[in-house]
């Protein structure tokens, strides 16, 4: 263990009275209300300084890093006070994430860090082979940027890096923002999904490239889509679409107001042997649903995945509003006894207010609605059980039937 | 249409002012405190007669039937005030529930009618092939018995069908209970599950023979249970066990209390192939779980799936206590980064609580939970939007990691 070599003691970051209890329930956040500022001033320390975080009493509670521009002040890393994160444990951590995710896919593409709940909090990474597209999300993780690309390197051995350090998350943290390549990264890459494969590209994609996060949702398409006509709204580079018509759709639109994700999305109908029976239609997606009502079109399937609509608190009512406005400009364009399938990846948006404004929205055009089945997020996002934020992805499906 | 021949005027159910919204909202449901009995007084009405519910008003909200004796007094039927519950209706909702398990099953064994979610309140019926079992848990749904019965003849034409009336919901009813076989009904029968076939009792099986509920969490074991050793505790005939046999375990122990369930359980393993890699032990599950601990023995992966530890609102307390010890003991005898899944069927435990309960008995033997997934009911147990009791069950896969 190199932890004998490098631990010095840490800063420590103290807690105010009965503040460490959510740490002790297991949650790994700080927020700067609840730091002891008397004790440990926010402005003495650095963004992304490691430090031991201790409650009110001098109990030690674990080690982590700080930083005093942000509302959540401060992760937790380890339980043990003395632990920094180095090279060495973040080597150990993303073995750990390693070996789950070898056991779950049999191709490696995949999520392979997903922050908190893989025990690494600010360290998104996204495996495509042998490229990596890496977020780092928090001026803690920041700091040991070249530890984390020495582990990286250590574990996997990849062909090239892609830091993709162009979130909006980061200006929350007070970071800047950039992409830089390490090593070799091609464009586009090759991912594998379902037994489908698909170029995307990692440079000018959004976010990290590929939405890992619906692959076991996309998986459940099949039996809802063979024979069907599809309807794919925010159909980005054509995921669901062409795994609905390898599924067996009759027909397949997708819609995106990105020309270039459609040419992909027709380009991986293509290389997928599906290229004739999938079309791409851009615009936004209101507006598309709308003329495609006017022109009285019909489809057995349509499928919803649009971006996240709330982002913050304040944005709950109208976000709320606008998924149920989606959903029933949707439900309007199905035939008989057709099927929703239909995702919010907001986390302000809860499970049981997501099943309302869908059911709502049925309501409204008088049908009657089965949730058949809820999607989440796959395993390779995996939820932390005390952080409720790294649980955010719901995908209804639904059938909608004519009393 | 039979609605002209049969309908006469229905007798009105008048709601008290304003309790019309949650029905209008699209509930099914009508809850003694919310009739006007001044107007329509409940002593009035047959246990299971047919009414026309009306708002405060007089406005019609739909047809339904009531239940003097029970505290959900009424369960709407229809939006359409004169719609009768006849065999018309019956075969018509039935052929609704059937084109959608036809789409979606490959093998005809799955729960073919699921009271509210699927348009029949009261009318539960588990098809295995030629034979159903079915349960009638209202008295409104007990009246049309014959229509029940004529309705499932016309659009299965089963060799077999048998009232498992013996379930305690009845009582609330003011019902007796009673099993009843018309036709043929083998003993036992076989069930296709994920491709492995069991034999199952139907007769003395528990509930209706075999829990249709898990068939896709089970289907997910596979990439856990591949290599790994394996306990199944509350097994019953060994659904979990042997699949995760299949998948390639390398030990399964199934515990159950009951003797009857052991013996199909090795027996359904031999069936499948699996015979010499599941074993059964007879006993308590919390007793069980205590003396594998003592002999030091460890699993790869534990699976639970208790009956349902809250019954009523008022166990809520001693229910989730109980769950939290069940998991603390399986936790213990993971191995390292073993696999938990971990199962409640109680809808009064919801399922942050049910996260909560199973994360705080991580806490409790220092390990660090990951959700990797939430698996749900299966899709031939859809739920009703508006009526949260239809989705109940919960099952979380998890990884425990010592850090």
């Amino acid at each position: 263990m190199s932890v004998a070599e490098t631990a010095s003691p840490l800063a420590p970051l103290r807690l105010k009275r009965r503040e460490e209890r959510r740490l002790r329930a297991g949650h790994l956040w700080v927020y700067s209300n609840e730091v002891d500022t008397g004790a440990t001033p926010l402005t003495g320390f650095a963004p992304g300084q490691p430090v031991r975080i201790e409650a009110h009493n001098g109990r030690p509670l674990g080690s982590g890093y700080v930083n005093p521009h942000s509302l959540i002040c401060a992760r937790l890393v380890s339980r043990d006070p003395d632990q920094v994160l180095d090279k060495s444990l973040l080597v150990h951590r993303l073995n750990v994430a390693l070996s789950l995710r070898q056991r779950l896919y049999e191709q490696p593409c995949y999520r392979l860090c997903y922050g908190e709940a893989d025990g690494l909090p600010g360290l998104i990474v996204d495996r495509y082979g042998d490229i990596l597209a890496v977020q780092l999300t928090t001026a803690g993780m920041e700091a040991v940027r070249e530890a984390v690309i020495a582990a990286l390197e250590q574990v996997l051995r990849p062909q090239g890096i892609l830091l993709r350090n162009d979130t909006e998350v980061r200006r929350l943290e007070g970071l800047e923002t950039y992409v830089e390549t390490l090593g070799e990264v091609p464009d586009p890459v090759v991912v594998s999904e379902n037994g489908a494969r698909f170029e995307v590209s990692l440079q000018s994609g959004q976010k990290t490239g590929w939405f890992y996060d619906q692959a076991d949702n996309r998986g459940r398409l099949r039996r809802y889509a063979a024979g069907a006509r599809v309807l794919d709204v925010f159909s980005y580079v054509g995921a669901w679409g062409v795994q609905a018509a390898l599924a067996g759709a009759s027909e397949v639109i997708c819609v995106d107001s990105s020309r270039e994700a459609l040419e992909r999305a027709a380009h991986n109908a293509v290389i997928n042997g599906v290229g004739d029976r999938l079309q791409t239609r851009q615009g936004d997606a209101f507006e598309a649903l709308k003329a495609l009502r006017e022109a009285d079109e019909r489809f057995d399937l349509v499928i919803l995945d649009p971006p996240a609509f709330i982002k913050r608190r304040k944005d709950i009512e109208a976000g709320t509003e606008a998924y149920q406005r989606l959903n029933q400009l949707a439900i309007r364009l199905l035939g008989r006894d057709g099927f929703l399938v239909t995702a919010s990846c907001s986390h302000h948006m809860q499970s049981g207010a997501f099943r309302q404004a869908v059911h709502r929205a049925a309501r409204h055009v008088d049908r009657r609605l089965q949730i058949l089945e809820w999607g989440q997020q796959a395993a390779d996002h995996p939820r932390h059980p005390a952080i409720v934020e790294t649980d955010y992805l719901k995908a209804l499906y639904c059938r909608l039937v004519r009393d």
